[in-house]
């Protein structure tokens, strides 16, 4: 399957847009502060894709484009999603993401604290801008269950047994949501017929599932230097991954190894050894295949959600944003 | 002057109102979390006298009353106000605040961060359940002002010499700007007219000015007991308030005391006996009486905002909430 070719057409295709965004999330975000500005112009400029915005202003340009509102509310989402990274970062105390040193290894956890909430209040500033009260509403909601995700995570880590069900619940806030957000803005920005706007925000959630599925596979099956972080990095924070949930389950209660990933995902053993030879066996046992598997299920749903989108070359866009989630784990 | 009597009066008037407002900042905040759940409730429940959501609902009182609106706005505001003394006492980590302990002698520094996150999501979703555009737009700039004014303050955190358009602005976004936040959505909610509106709005900001003045005073003129927190709390943490402030202009460079001030700043002194000594001479300099009366003069600006309140009713409750901000320094 060749899907290099998409993604990168997709971005050249898109570059205009993306262009007017990364303008909007840089003047948005400015601050008359010397040090705090330099900072913060720094993390919004090093971010990744623009995944969210893309698939907000797709689904805006299937149907009836207002470019400047699907600016504004895609500089929105955007930046909701780097405060929700600057907060995330200082709760797992991460000193390294995309390869890049996070504000905590330069910063104090106040000062932290206080730069997300000031992205999150110039996105919500941007949310505003839209003069739209349902985008506005969207968005609110979308914080909602962002935050909803975080907590549930912060609530189930440090425990082996858990469920599918907590683990859908726990991905769909920290990172479906966002997706099914923007896909929903831009389809309501469009003033697509309140069915489409449905299907798009479903296309957005399944993108996002599988999205995260991937993104949990990639921490067990990648070593450090692909990840740009320490690899393993959920399992030595105590945060239980489809992968090591199919894993625990295969595991006899009372077996050496079940005692060990135990004893890794409550916190008391940390030796590299031990964390090593659990990955090697986890990488072994065959639930990556088993948690990709379940990553193409949802990307297969959020296929079928675009046919409805009657603009082939918007569908054709949308399908490549779909290709580019799935190529990280080809 | 008497000035416990309308501050009773108030509440007592008040009352229906700000049950509902009550109710509605409950509702919101629910979370099917068992543990989260029941924090957030002890700390919505353990707040302090509501003097937004009054200031709001009797700005849009003085109009067309729109009570669905004014409550929700109302309960919007202070669950904003509620999340940023989360995040606060986060950042200072603070232990003790209205007497009570705060979720920092309960909790992970991950935890406040993220049930920080979650209120200001639940209030941004009560400012879109408005419906109103203006009212969001109000709202975000709100947050936008909270957060400039926390990281002003984090900035000139630990140095000595300030000047006081720096405590101007820092005071305006962290305090003033949610008064002024509050007024200004409850007239817009009331369909006041535009001069009306600008108005209300200074009214909110400089009762809010009196509000972080006193507020700032008392930290330095009463003991722990009075204030349920320790006392001089600012000065042990750097932040240099209004009477700090004259002190320090009125100590000649190199004197002892100059250089007690500044170590007590910079973090450099830390005991007890010295702390209380340059506390007990900011007292008995002067300093106290000359910050009160600035106080006053926010006081009276606000005051004189209200001669365009037609509704004579209205204008005496308003003129209640600054009696009671003014209250604490008698």
């Amino acid at each position: 399957m060749n899907i290099q070719a998409p993604s990168i057409d997709l971005f050249h295709e898109m570059r205009v847009e993306l262009a007017l965004v990364e303008q909007r999330v840089l003047e948005a975000s400015a601050i008359d502060l010397p040090v705090v500005s330099t900072m913060v112009s720094d993390i919004v400029s090093n971010t990744g894709k623009r995944l969210r915005p893309v698939i907000l202003l797709l689904s805006a340009r299937a149907f009836e484009p207002n470019l400047e509102a699907a600016i504004t509310a895609s500089a929105g989402i955007e930046l909701l999603h780097t405060a929700s990274l600057v907060h995330d970062d200082s709760i797992d105390r991460a000193d390294v993401r995309r390869g890049q040193p996070t504000l905590n290894t330069q910063l104090s956890s106040s000062a932290v604290i206080l730069i997300g909430d000031y992205l999150f209040a110039k996105s919500a500033m941007l949310a505003a801008a839209t003069n739209s009260t349902r985008v506005v509403s969207i968005f609110a909601a979308t914080l909602g269950e962002l935050c909803d995700g975080q907590l549930r995570e912060m609530m189930h880590a440090r425990q082996l047994d858990q469920d599918r069900a907590d683990y859908d619940k726990r991905i769909w806030g920290k990172t479906a949501s966002l997706f099914a957000g923007s896909a929903e803005m831009g389809a309501v920005i469009g003033n697509a017929p309140e069915s489409l706007i449905t299907e798009l925000r479903s296309f957005g959630g399944d993108l996002g599932m599988a999205f995260q599925i991937i993104d949990d596979v990639l921490d067990l099956r990648e070593g450090t230097q692909t990840l740009g972080k320490p690899s393993a990095n959920d399992l030595r924070q105590g945060i239980v991954t489809l992968p090591t949930m199919y894993f625990a389950e295969s595991l006899p209660v009372g077996s050496p190894n079940r005692d060990a990933l135990l004893g890794i995902v409550e916190g008391d053993i940390t030796d590299e050894d031990t964390i090593q030879d659990i990955v090697l066996q986890i990488r072994a046992s065959g639930v990556i295949d088993r948690a990709e598997a379940d990553a193409r299920l949802f990307a297969d749903s959020a296929r079928s959600r675009l046919r409805m989108v009657e603009d082939s070359e918007t569908r054709r866009l949308l399908e490549a944003t779909l290709d580019l989630t799935l190529e990280r784990i080809s």
